[in-house]
């Protein structure tokens, strides 16, 4: 929560919930991840908030980019990245869309598996390729599936292939979970790529480059450990496993690097009880998981709200979106303690919601527009 | 799955995933409806689908609309439906929105507390209201909460108090949750309501209309009863528990009038397995969780889906989205069977998919599209 955005909100007139974003926030993140980071290149990810204004801010502050589409490709393009700044870091591409990266310029593309290796190698030879392995996110606060990665037997086979055809086997990449909490997590999976890199330097293949990923946590309710407690931990793992060969390395910052520029404001629609004997009560706003607070799915993103009668005694409630869909409850199993004097009509300001709420908003679900987003 | 259909998908030429919907299979549905219950009103639930043109073909077969929103009502008033056969049937309600639809003439509302029949009757005087009970939903697979509705013992002091402030205490709803396979369901639920319109014809008022909301349910994977064995098992219910005071009723179908007018075609992005030891393969298509297929969210709703290799032998898979993000997973704790021979490109075709997948898609998560929908 910034001065500037509670001077935005203030003279705001329009109607409806809104995301504000403060520049300045993400500035000094990414200068955090620099300064912490020397030697590491920043991939945003773009996923996080695409918004122009954030894309032409950390272009301008040499950032590169991180892109799971052709569409967030040309978003960092059009922002004034140079083509060598962005890594197609899907795993799942489509080969005409990797064609298209590949006329765009892009030569940095992420694999975990020999098909993907053939794609690339038909329509983008002599790309770079990385190999993701599979991490099991233990510690982090957004699940990881097993849905991107190979083991560590399966990746040497992987780039191994990708060698075989022409490209230029690059490196690894893993992720560590999203809204990882505990700087230690890098080091399992930094140990099993330095024994990629020497298994498969023993058969000629000279990786160079370990994408660290994100995982980089935002201050929710809980405190989390700042930019230089990762970045000394990832360093130590660093040097313990791969001694004096250092490779290269990138992150992909996205929750990191926005989200705690952004506030969402939103309305009290309802307070309510369901009978006389309920002990909570039910309080509804004007913004629920469908437009902007997907996260809240399954209870796991747990977002600080700010409401104009933080003081008083609270209780605690159920707190729930505006549409008329069962699953669109913010937080029940677990409900949220908030003033006993709350009104309907009150604005409340939900914090740390500047990466993954806009993009997750549906067109229109009900009929509510998608949330609006003012960058500042 | 029409032949009408077939025929659009063999002559599309655009790329990406898209919905393709008849509006003779809803036109069906339509009067499936009118006539299993000649003398119950249907209110289209718009947020199903609100493409004009399905709005616009109910409309002009004497639906009438159940709206989650003002914009909701503007799209039925555009679709040639006038006021009085619109239903703001959302309980969440901002004050100037029910004056808004007032304006635009809607005069019947939803509630389920004092707190929002005081709303309307200070903005929209004279309307009438519905009061929503609370309703376990056993049964239905998508589940319901607590969300919308209050206890039995509540809603004749919520209908009392609207009387009280002038409104027209005009009856109750109750929804037995969506997808709801036992047409029995019902029963309980109009059981509690013959006792409240009992007790409030004691206190001198007078209710005229229970809302048996939807739930209606469309095949998916398994068979689910015809619509005329919900007609009789309701109408036997009402005739044991109102007797021969049957009250006005109406029903607000929205899967089950739109869901088997749709099939979305998706393609194979990628098929890969995570190491040597799994058993079973991931199948990647380029829809997911983020743009047409919420409802698989925790695996709820099932659909069948059709390959041009179905008929070869079959081994289990994972199914999961395009994205770049863990939990765009279609189908996992439970795999799906597809066919061994399936390959990269294939178009697969998801069958069941007119309702709720248009407008829970994102904006555009991770630079991909909103679903492409095309009503024919």
């Amino acid at each position: 929560m910034t001065d500037r955005i509670l001077e935005f909100l203030r003279n705001r007139r329009e109607d409806g919930p809104c995301l504000v974003l403060d520049l300045d926030v993400v500035r000094e993140n990414y200068m955090s991840f620099a300064r912490a980071l020397p030697d590491t290149r920043v991939f945003y990810a773009v996923k996080a908030n695409p918004d122009p204004r954030v894309l032409e801010l950390l272009a301008n502050l040499g950032s590169c980019f991180d892109a799971a589409s052709v569409a967030e490709i040309e978003q960092a393009l059009a922002s004034g990245a140079t083509p060598d700044r962005i890594s197609y870091g899907n795993t799942i591409k489509k080969e005409r869309d990797i064609a298209r990266a590949f006329e765009l310029g892009v030569r940095l593309f992420a694999v975990d598996c020999e098909a993907e290796v053939e794609k690339i190698a038909r329509v983008a030879p002599g790309s770079k390729v990385f190999c993701r392995l599979l991490c099991d996110g233990a510690g982090a606060e957004w699940p990881l599936s097993r849905k991107f990665g190979c083991d560590v037997e399966l990746a040497p086979r992987v780039l191994e292939h990708a060698h075989r055809l022409g490209l230029q086997a690059y490196g690894l990449s893993f992720h560590v979970g999203s809204q990882q909490r505990n700087p230690g997590q890098w080091d399992g999976a930094l140990k099993a790529a330095s024994m990629i890199f020497r298994d498969l330097a023993d058969r000629g293949v000279a990786l160079q480059m370990v994408n660290l990923g994100g995982g980089f946590p935002t201050k929710y309710l809980k405190n989390v450990p700042a930019v230089n407690a990762y970045a000394q931990s990832i360093m130590q793992s660093l040097r313990t496993h791969f001694g004096n060969h250092i490779p290269e390395t990138i992150i992909e910052p996205g929750r990191g690097m926005v989200g705690n520029a952004g506030v969402i404001e939103a309305e009290v629609v309802l307070i309510s009880k369901k009978s006389d004997a309920d002990t909570v009560k039910w309080v509804y706003l004007d913004i629920g998981k469908f437009n902007g607070l997907a996260e809240t799915m399954d209870e796991m993103i747990r977002y600080p709200i700010r409401t104009p009668f933080d003081g008083d005694a609270t209780e605690p409630c159920v707190l729930a979106g505006p549409s008329c869909d069962s699953v669109d409850v913010l937080y029940e199993k677990d409900p949220y303690d908030l003033p006993v004097s709350l009104e309907i009509g009150a604005k409340v300001l939900i914090e740390g919601t500047g990466a993954y709420t806009t993009t997750y908003s549906t067109v229109g679900f009900n009929g509510f527009p998608p949330l609006k987003s003012y960058v500042i």
